[in-house]
Parts: C-alpha cells; sequence; structure tokens
C-alpha cells in the first residue's frame, strides 16, 4: 500500500482524493484543507486536518493547490526524508520549497468538481529528483492511470503552453461561435457534431493534414464577407489567425 | 421516391452520393463530372455524364461544387419548373444563376472522401422559395439526416462564419499545440484527452462557463512565462486570444 496525504481541497485535490479512496492498493491517510468546512464531508472516510504542521506519516505528500501558493505551503511543511510533489503543468519542480525529496505529479486534464472524469484515461506526467522516488511516483500514477509519461520540467512548461492552444484557446473559438450564433438566432447545437467531428479528425490526421477552409484555400471573396460580418474583436481574431493558417500553407493575402 | 441528380465530385458529392445509394427512398438518377474519370466508378450504380445539357429528369438537382463555380456550373443548367439547390454554407439563395427554382440542401460539417461519415448526425441546414420546395428538400434532407433545420441565407452565412471559428480555427490551435510538443520532443497524443474533454465539455456547460486558464485567471505570472517561450507568430496569437479572454471576464492586463 502506499501511504498518500493529500494537501488541497479544489477541484484537482476533489477528484485525485475520490481516486485514492477508490483504490485498494492506496491508502489515503488525511487531506489537508486550509478551510476545513471543504473537506468535512471526507471525515468518515479519511483523517482531516487544516493544521500543515498535523501532517500524519507518508510516503507521498500531494500539494493539489493553486499555483501561486505552491512555494508558500511548501515551505511550511516540515518533512524530511519524504517525497513531495505538486501537480501543476505550470511550475518548475524547483519551485517547491520543502526541506524533502522533491517531485511532479501532473495530471493533464481539465477538472470541474461537477464533471466526472475517468481519471484512467488521463495522462499522468510525472518528474522526480532520483530514480528511487520516480519509481514511487510512477507506482502511484499507474494506480490511477493508464498513461504515464515521464516530462521534465522544461518539457511539462511546453506542454502547459500547448495545452492552453488546444483547450483554453480551443474554448475561446467555441466562445466566438456561440456569440455569432446568438447574434443571428441560430441555435448553436447545429455545430455540435462539427465541433465534435474537428476533435476527432486529430486522431487520425496530423493538424497540419485536418486543416480545411476559406484561409488555407486562399478563399479571399469568402474570407472577406465573413469579416464584414463580424464585430472589431471577432475581426482581429479573424484576419490574425487566418494569415497564420495562410502562411503556413504558403499562401499571402 | 425523390428522383436525384448529383452535380459534382468533391468530397461533398462522394457522401452524398453514397447516402442517396444507400437509401430505398431516393432514386438516384444520374451524376455529373466535369471530370468523368472521377465517376467512373459509379457505372454501374448510376448514369454518369460530363455534359451539363444531357442531365436527366429529376426532382432536385444537387450542386455540389466549389463554392466559385456554383454561379457558372448553375447557369449551365437548361431547367425549368426543377428544383435546383447548391450546397455551400457561404453561398446565398440567389447566386445560383438557374432559370428554375432555388433552394439550400446544406449538410454542416468537414467532409474528406478518405473518413467514413455517419449522415444521420449531421446538421442539415435547407432554404427555398416556397413552401412546396421546402417540403420537398425537408423530406430529403430528413431521409438522410435526424438534424434538420430551416436556415436563411443571411443566417447560413453567419452560421458559416461561427463554423470557421469552431472547426477551420480550432485546428489551427491544434497544430500550434503540435508545434510546441514537436519542438520539446513531447508526444502529442498526451493533449488527446484534453482535447476531448474540451470539446465534450460544451455539451453541458456554455463555452462562457466552461473557460479556464491563465487569461481567465489573470494569472499576468504564467502568461509571461508562456510569452517567452514562443516564436514570434504564436506569441501574436497568444496575446490577441488571452486579451479577448481577458475583456469577457474583466479583467485587463
Amino acid at each position: 500500500m502506499i501511504k498518500v496525504v493529500i494537501i488541497g481541497s479544489g477541484n484537482l485535490a476533489f477528484h485525485l482524493t475520490n481516486e485514492c479512496l477508490k483504490s485498494n492498493a492506496i491508502n489515503l491517510v488525511q487531506v489537508y484543507s486550509r478551510n476545513i468546512e471543504n473537506i468535512e464531508y471526507l471525515k468518515s472516510k479519511t483523517s482531516i486536518t487544516h493544521n500543515l504542521k498535523n501532517l500524519k506519516e507518508a510516503d507521498i505528500y500531494i500539494i493539489a493547490v493553486s499555483d501561486n501558493a505552491i512555494a508558500d505551503v511548501s515551505s511550511q511543511l516540515m518533512l524530511q526524508n519524504k517525497l513531495v510533489v505538486h501537480t501543476s503543468g505550470a511550475i518548475g519542480l524547483n519551485e517547491l520549497k520543502s526541506q524533502s525529496n522533491k517531485g511532479v505529479f501532473y495530471p493533464l486534464q481539465s477538472f470541474s468538481k461537477s464533471k466526472k472524469i475517468d481519471f484512467t484515461t488521463i495522462p499522468i506526467c510525472i518528474e522526480a529528483e532520483n530514480k528511487k522516488d520516480l519509481k514511487i511516483l510512477e507506482k502511484l500514477a499507474k494506480l490511477v492511470s493508464n498513461k504515464v509519461y515521464y516530462i521534465s520540467s522544461d518539457q511539462r512548461k511546453s506542454l502547459h503552453v500547448s495545452a492552453v492552444f488546444v483547450n483554453n484557446f480551443v474554448n475561446h473559438m467555441y466562445y466566438i461561435g456561440n456569440e455569432i450564433c446568438n447574434s443571428n438566432n441560430i441555435p448553436f447545437e447545429i455545430l455540435a457534431p462539427l465541433i465534435n467531428e474537428t476533435s476527432k479528425k486529430i486522431e487520425s490526421l496530423t493538424p497540419f493534414e485536418a486543416q480545411t477552409g476559406p484561409a488555407k484555400r486562399n478563399d479571399t471573396k469568402t474570407i472577406e464577407e465573413h469579416l464584414s460580418s463580424l464585430n472589431k474583436n471577432q475581426q482581429d481574431i479573424y484576419k490574425l489567425i487566418t494569415k497564420s493558417i495562410q502562411e503556413l500553407y504558403g499562401k499571402k493575402l
């Protein structure tokens, strides 16, 4: 059994806590939250605390707090010869300020408490200072997911930027599409199959191969018509991405 | 039985031809292509021609050619009291230059010949000049799809712009994500579950509600770090979309 303490009660901490409770090979010995009310619901299942000085003995301490609290929280941990990991895509290993061994356990997915998640399909990116710790992390990761990757701090930062494009920015494209539909009394659901197909397509084609549309075809007539129907902010975004696609496929406006 | 002639042999014409051949309620009487070799494979199944003057008698003539060929092809049709429709999201009803009744039969999906498509899930946007024709189009649309919408020419143009955002531009975001991964020796497949989840999320949340990430949180430290790792083109796109998200959620840089 791997003994785990989870520090945090946000979206990721919530889902990780559930996964640890579900597993027969993981002993979730304690959950910490600054606000004890957030974790009262766990009282019957594990030890809870709001005092970082009262942490119990464990193999791995998982810090699942917001990025800007990681340095502060880790600096307060009075642990030695223990493995302390954070769960952030944007933060380097060395930003952990604990005295103990350091590692990263980064599940690459977008979490919200209200939405059920199949953890087994979530890629877990792990990193540690030494091989022994990496093995422990790998063992833990494989207990909750089928997809485990060794990713260095530098790689993880790039992966995080990449995730901003394929998740945050993609969602903003959905937002603009929705906005255009709303202004024209068109049900946004008409676009659902296209959205679905677009994301599925890159399972069998590279995004370079999968590209279609007026920008790739350099169909300037359609591009001009589209621009004339958009507001200023939509136009700016339309122009810039169209230019980027045109340059990629060797066509200039 | 609805008698149909399909004019064109591109991606959409190819899939439409297959759907018509599959249906017991549709009689595909002929397929036209400028290059007869493109449709030789249909010889045993239906009549084929490369001469617009030789079109057979039918209820609906479906022009599935590239947008900029629609006016030219339709002007050559010697048909009267027939229903001629095009299949484009970007072209108005009145850009059909045939003497006959006009309509639009626009399947909103991205097609490639090599990829199988379940036509029943594809939204078909229909429009016609009169109720009788609209009923015929609706009947045909419902034979191939479960999702049929009345969409005017103006609405269809907006829908098409919207589709550029949620399909073409989304795919370009995937491309940039892939590019960043490649430069850092990260397998792009790590992002597949996130990409999938991002598209699924908006089935239960609006894109406004589904937004996450440093731009929405106004996490300027992470934004600066991300920018420092990108090339000029990636930076320009990152900055503009970040600004758009920040303004949407009321936070300025």
